[in-house]
């Protein structure tokens, strides 16, 4: 069995910077939800796209938020995980949305129109790696050219 | 891009019982979390290992819970996820302990005494691929026996 070991700040923004698929969880009025995603770290914020009716688009203005990315090597079971956590914001204003889609508009995976932008700027960021020396930064299949 | 296909509930359960691991959402006063879980599937339960002091252990008896597992091909742009929601329970009758010790005790990947088992039993399960034909059970990096 392997030891948890705590990841820096700097080591957990990294990841959350090089990663491109995450998980949302947000509390509704009927429990919790998780939401898989794409997304872009801009500044400080974890940017997400969304429909104003789905549950993260009618649940997430203002709320707090907690985001998740993680890693595993089945074969030699070790992992790492980042969450970050802060209250959401819709981004609005024309000129952040413009330097938001220099990050993004690469290519979102799934195919609809998600006209909401749902920025999670971190107050909160904690990470854990399981298993001795290793670097969780070699370990990711993809990671964004910034 | 890729259109998103909603999986049926057998495709969905037979994801959720071969996963190893996945992420649970959780409802607290201060917002939600997201905590990565080994986790094993037993009868019509997901069922995670704890600590009685860890934000799952002191905030899980009995709250509604999401679960959620899922898996990306980065290369090709596609994936699926599975997310189970029910309300939690805490297995302490020793018989049923013991089934749930049969199914888990082989590994869990991290170290420390896990000795709060949470069972969710599913009222809701639903998933998702992104992309046209191909069977996300193919692509499991690796799976129980059962």
């Amino acid at each position: 069995m392997q030891e948890s070991v705590e990841l820096s700040e700097s080591e957990c923004e990294a990841l959350l910077r090089a990663g491109v698929v995450g998980r949302v969880a947000i509390s509704t009025p009927d429990g919790p939800h998780i939401v898989p995603v794409n997304y872009a770290v801009v500044d400080s914020r974890v940017i997400v796209r969304t429909t104003p009716y789905s549950v993260l688009g009618s649940n997430a203005r203002g709320a707090v938020l907690a985001f998740e990315v993680d890693g595993f090597d089945h074969e030699r079971q070790r992992g790492w995980s980042v969450v970050a956590r802060g209250r959401s914001e819709v981004v609005h204003d024309a000129e952040e949305l413009e330097q938001v889609r220099k990050v993004w508009e690469p290519r979102p995976w799934a195919a609809g129109t998600r006209s909401l932008y749902v920025a999670i700027p971190w107050t909160q960021v904690s990470g854990r790696r399981l298993g001795g020396t290793w670097d969780p930064m070699s370990t990711l299949p993809s990671r964004r050219v910034l």
